[in-house]
């Protein structure tokens, strides 16, 4: 009885494996070379820093964007930092639904990780921001972020303290009045391009074939194979495009969305951007909870079962949720030393 | 001419000299030794730590207090935690007059450096609380601060953040169920009872007598002698003691007070304490504007001066003002390295 049982699981795995033309056992050394090569082929590994010909990475200008990004004399009330919503110590995102800036407002979105966020296509969920530096710009007139009146305003309180000046003519030996908000988000950005984090599946793709458990390895096979590696590829796994979210079914069936974000077309009002985001990239999505553009799903097992459901018209097993659980967990990476390391601010006065 | 002005100033010194018992020029090797002894008397240099007998200081308590201090999920709004009011980059005060809670909340005072605060009879301008650990528990339910409706509710957060209950035992390793909002206090004491600032006036009330610059004797002369000591006096040039702000003239009469505050009155009820308040601390007085209960005074130099006319109704010259402002710089220390680095928090699930 236990054997036929056997035999009728070895053909249907043998016939999955033949529908999908990989090998669903990477245990051996074989299957993971050849896991090995899929993945090199779908991802690869992180590069050391994240560079941008617009805004090249100094040493002096990473050394101001770390102080900037704990800067929070330069918002409305006082309060609100990139740090605030992006703090470090919980990998860069700020563990709510939605953010909350200046004067208790919420935003309208979920803080993504600043870690490795460099290196996606654009920023902020809807891609309503060019890049890392952009995005730092716009922070500080962002009503619900920083929430000043105009840049010179800002640009205004960063010359009052005293220390600035120097610290910025460091960064941009060139220029006259280098303290200027554009000046802010280069420093910042390039700050945020050194945040890349390695983790052990970087290890794997550079070819150590021990840097994962079995589990992981299956995990990433199913990962691969079921689809998810469809949007989530690159270094990053993603970051790299713009996918509908909920293809096959509204994604509010599942989540907890309190309400329905109309995502990219709100940018572009092409009726096709309906319900469309920037794909998240996955590095250290475990320690980013909740998930989803709107933090409306706490757990990441679910979030996985969700969107095998509305992207990909899957029902995903438990088993095949916890194999792919276990492959992103390998994700989650070293945060820079120098990123760990509190800057002390130049004083008020 | 100028001979004999050379004559009347060097009289008049000497006169000087020997009305107030001291030496005004702490100069030579003799001056300076008597300085010196003086400050010896008066301060006395910083402990390596704050003991407690109430909460002794482990290495697992500091380990987790240090993680908790940045822990912003245990916040009605989630956004506040130690750390938003006392951030280290900013020598662990904000900034700000008032400092700003959850949702956008103002909290009735100055946020006052935890840095060395350990050492205070007690904790707020008021002295409304008894030491460090109790007020990192009240400020759980502080409705201006984390504003949690009970601590049982702050107690089931922190359960709820699986990476927490192990760190707890750790910590509280006798304690059946250690994850409670009192344990929340001591580890984040046991963590400020570390945030000991040593710095050159340490050195210099070791015996090195060279860690001051002639003008930062002259500075500590002068606030001696001018009687600031009186009430700026042990390790932590105070926190040891209440006092009335405005002894000679109310005080509105020269900050930018909004209103006037009531003080230790509030607390007492006492008549007597009208107006009254802990006297700050002023190591790392330089980096930590604006000043007073209410940060009514953007700059050091312009304290200082109120400070001579209303306690000690002095006017103070341009050049003992500079003198003491040149000594209260030699206050600011060295923040510990290990409060300089940003623990990892464990994640939300």
């Amino acid at each position: 009885m236990i054997g036929s049982k056997r035999v009728v699981f070895s053909l249907s795995m043998l016939l999955l494996v033949f529908l999908a033309g990989v090998n669903p056992w990477p245990a051996g050394a074989d299957e993971t070379d050849t896991l090995l090569t899929q993945a090199k082929r779908v991802f690869g590994p992180l590069p050391s820093a994240i560079p941008s010909q617009r805004n090249p990475i100094t040493p002096e200008k990473v050394a101001l964007g770390k102080i900037l990004y704990y800067e929070t004399r330069i918002s409305v009330d006082g309060t609100v930092s990139c740090a605030r919503c992006h703090p470090m110590g919980l990998y860069a995102a700020d563990g709510l639904r939605k953010s909350i800036g200046n004067n208790g407002k919420l935003n309208p979105r979920n803080a993504p990780t600043i870690l490795n966020a460099a290196g996606e296509i654009s920023a902020h969920w809807i891609g309503n921001r060019l890049d890392v530096e952009d995005q730092a710009k716009q922070a500080i007139m962002g009503p619900p972020s920083f929430g000043m009146p105009s840049y010179e305003a800002a640009e205004r309180k960063l010359r009052e303290i005293k220390g600035y000046p120097p610290l910025f003519q460091k960064a941009f030996p060139e220029e006259k009045e280098p303290v200027t908000a554009d000046n802010f988000a280069k420093a910042v950005g390039a700050f945020e391009r050194t945040l890349v984090t390695p983790s052990r599946f970087d290890a794997f793709l550079k070819g150590a074939k021990t840097a994962l458990t079995e589990p992981e390895k299956r995990g990433l096979q199913t990962f691969m194979q079921t689809g998810c590696a469809g949007c989530h590829s690159s270094p990053y796994l993603s970051g790299q495009m713009y996918q509908k979210f909920g293809i096959l079914e509204p994604y509010g069936k599942y989540t907890k969305s309190a309400d329905i974000d109309e995502g990219r077309y709100t940018v572009t009002k092409n009726e096709t951007d309906k319900y469309v985001f920037k794909v998240p990239i996955l590095r250290n999505v475990e320690k980013t909870a909740p998930y989803f553009h709107d933090g409306s799903v706490d757990h990441l097992y679910d979030a996985i079962w969700i969107m095998g459901k509305v992207q990909l018209g899957k029902e995903l097993t438990k088993a095949q949720v916890d194999d792919i659980l276990a492959f992103l967990r390998t994700l989650t990476g070293n945060i820079p030393e120098n990123a760990l390391q509190i800057p002390l601010l130049p004083p008020s006065e």
